[in-house]
């Protein structure tokens, strides 16, 4: 009966989580903006009401007699959720409860100082604000604990095996391929792409999205589609999977883009195994949050694969332009699918992450990286951050940061406390080439993608990936799958062949 | 510190509250169908945990604290809460949670097998789903307690103060007065209503509702306004309360005088005192339901105040039907102020509760009434009812029942047990006539009234009403507000003074 009593548990816990996450899809996507406050109410309520059922009696009871029920050295279902339970409940018991809501309060009030700032355009208003997430990460990192760098609790949180060991080598790898790659093709010619610039009108560019969703295999009959400022993929639960994106009426690759993007982090979460439901094999008990993807880093990358490594595709434009044709065939009077996918694979440095191309995307999680290490070990002080910060765009992209808000107060991450997950969009990309490099070499797959036939990758992904939920972590995955941990080589060979054809370079 | 720790964890009731009416929200209006499996398991982890907070230790010792702390004799919120929790706390305590658990699993399968048996057409297949109900709903009875008749106790939940002694006098003298009424209004020639079932465009008439709502003093700023299959307004504190309405292509009152009276239910909940938000003032403790307005007679009232009295009057549509014509001059072509409002008070008995118009509304709650007692105090077997049904809408409406989809499996309410509210619908009625005859009296409300400006009503009400919240019972609203408790002659002089002018009785 404890197994069954930790099931009932975690259950409860699982729909505490998933609750919070649909009060902030609606937040974001429907609720009037004078009803803010009462929601930040309500979601930090069912958050430590889920942090409070792990760390309580019942959960300690439970996990008692499940360990002597559960053979937990068995590969099973059972043993992951009662090793996982145990590592959480160790995990928040190490935090202290005031650590949390300290946390909490600041990244309510540090939110809004961030906006005021970002709307100012000026660094300083918000870096007291800062100063004091970084003081609170420290001593988040001490309280969790770590072995070699404090950076490394931080890391662990969004992506187990994340360290500033494992990391510094991949980005020394990256960086010295795509430096001068980046250098190679921005002395190229540019390609054509003012016919993406042109009027697009935005329902039309949702229905369009909608469909490439649906084409290449999230399932709409679980899920729904919505307009949001800044897109987001959320889940509560693999039957109710939704994906928010944003069109531009003069920027038809921003839609198709996102929507394939998101579609592919629904696309994961659809598929996991339907017995994990309500198990912590769909939530993530460390940091309080109801995603069934293993890890952040993960998640990502089943995003860039759909986006980047299929949607991006020559390939794929070939099967797919016509379609695009016949929706906006005055738009695209002088472009055909060869054009098309330059255009959409266009690349152009800049100071906005958000806004970065496939190529270029990388060299701002870099710096990202580096800065937020040294902010934690304290070898930058936060006084600095922003000279530090305009430097680095200037070196890793070759371009002026023109202001705070377009520089170092463009991305909401940390004033929302979250330190440490940017090299996740990295680990992503990574990901993504090595599982799709892999994924390609099966005949079934190949033959597929060269019909539009979407369902041996993702048959594939699913056995190699979605399925299992969170019940193995990211290194684990990636063996069985590629034979192999986490490998640049396929992401650099991936970048080197893509952009050596898009821009006709030898 | 202790009556800030009851706030602090009525707060925390109230947000898990609200939070799972957001759930019910979205899943009527939003969430994609094969979700709903993992959202019942949510919105009953959030009652539960909201139930386990309120009798857990932490309340007993606020509580305890508070009781010490304030002075529960003087008129204040203050003192208002610690009351209304203390008896919360009383409430469930007595009532097992062996039995809370099995309403609530008794609910999940009944609801399904109504639906069926409404498929079917067959109250046979729900008869036995009915008879655990009724028996479920004896035990809580005996459970809750109760001085007069196990009835009461169930009346009480909904509504304080119902009880089987006060309704059957109200009733016997509403079915008096209603009923010879009925027969000179139906013997009477029928008003024209041709051009209400012309061609209206649903989009068009979602405008027309939306506007309508906010002539009344419904802030879509704090809201918002969505289709559904069954209207509802619901609120998730009072700067987020939305309204659903349905439109009918077919038939231009249907969507009009829905979103009307949801708007009704709005403007009680946007009414409220802010500072009650996250109180017991704003929390339905014995329901665990995130309500705002006193119970449901009451907030009924406001509802069909704003649906019948004021907008099904002459005085309305006089002001009002020139924007109607705006909109469809077409389809209006050959209708005027007077004739439009003639068509939507017309009165035409059926067998159908919600198709019911003003004047025969209360006949199909009067039978419920009846039946519902009758199956409580055990006089009625549950084998009985459909029998008993069919034979109450042949006597009280001068219809026969044409199938059991439309007769006694009509009524979603006791599929989800709940017995002993219809009551309230009539309640809503005659609280609305006599809170509005004693608001027609104040000069600036009736001056208001013949200008179309709405505000000096909804001033009053706000007044006498609305910003009370859950602060006082409706017996002492109504004696502040009209010199006397719950008094169905004013609404026996609408009905009579309303329907007598629309069919030029005399």
């Amino acid at each position: 009966m404890s197994y069954a009593a930790l099931l009932h548990v975690t259950g409860q816990i699982n729909d505490l989580l998933n609750a919070a996450s649909l009060l902030a899809w609606d937040a974001r996507v429907m609720m009037p903006a004078p009803g803010a406050a009462a929601r930040a109410h309500q979601i930090a309520t069912l958050t430590v009401a889920a942090r409070d059922a792990l760390c309580g009696d019942a959960t300690a009871r439970a996990l008692e007699g499940a360990l002597r029920e559960v053979d937990c050295t068995a590969d099973t279902p059972e043993a992951a959720i009662v090793a996982q339970t145990q590592a959480a409940v160790a995990y928040h018991s190490r935090i202290p409860a005031d650590l949390v809501q300290r946390r909490t309060a600041l990244t309510v009030t540090a939110h809004e100082i961030w906006a005021d700032a970002s709307h100012a355009n000026d660094f300083r208003i918000f870096q007291p604000a800062l100063a004091e997430i970084v003081d609170l990460s420290r001593e988040w990192a001490d309280a969790a604990g770590y072995a070699e760098h404090p950076y490394d609790a931080l890391l662990d949180m969004y992506e187990p095996g994340n360290t500033v060991a494992s990391l510094t080598p991949l980005y020394a790898h990256l960086k010295d391929a795509i430096a001068p790659l980046a250098r190679q093709v921005h002395g190229a010619a540019v390609p054509r792409h003012d016919f993406l610039h042109r009027d697009y009108p935005p329902a039309q560019q949702m229905q369009l999205a909608a469909g490439f969703a649906q084409t290449i295999g999230y399932d709409m009959g679980r899920g729904r589609l919505n307009l949001a400022l800044h897109p987001f993929e959320i889940s509560f639960g693999r039957d109710d999977v939704r994906l928010t994106t944003r069109v531009d009426r003069h920027d038809l690759a921003q839609g198709l883009f996102t929507t394939l993007h998101e579609a592919g982090h629904g696309i994961y979460e659809q598929g996991i195994d339907g017995a994990f439901g309500r198990t912590p094999l769909t939530t993530d008990l460390i940091l309080l949050y109801a995603v069934g993807g293993v890890s952040f880093g993960a998640h990502e990358s089943q995003a860039r694969l759909w986006e980047n490594q299929v949607g991006r595709s020559r390939q794929f434009w070939q099967h797919h332009f016509a379609a695009l044709h016949d929706a906006f065939p005055e738009q695209l009077r002088d472009a055909d699918a060869d054009s098309f996918w330059r255009a959409v694979n266009r690349s152009a440095p800049g100071p906005v992450r958000t806004a970065a191309d496939e190529l270029t995307y990388d060299l701002h999680t870099m710096f990202r990286f580096e800065i937020e290490k040294q902010l934690i070990e304290g070898s930058l002080p936060v006084a600095e951050v922003r000279d530090a910060w305009n430097d680095a765009v200037q070196i890793h992209l070759g371009v002026a940061v023109p202001g705070d808000a377009q520089g170092v107060l463009q991305d909401v991450h940390w004033c929302t406390a979250q330190i440490g997950t940017f090299c996740n969009y990295t680990v992503g990309n990574v990901m993504a080439a090595q599982l799709f490099e892999t994924a390609q070499a099966q005949s079934d797959v190949a033959d597929g993608l060269n019909r539009a036939d979407y369902a041996p990758l993702r048959g594939w992904l699913t056995d190699n990936v979605l399925r299992h939920g969170r019940r193995y972590d990211r290194e684990t995955l990636l063996t069985w799958a590629t034979g192999r941990g986490l490998d640049p080589a396929p992401y650099i060979e991936h970048l080197t062949s893509r952009f050596g054809a898009v821009y006709d370079l030898n």
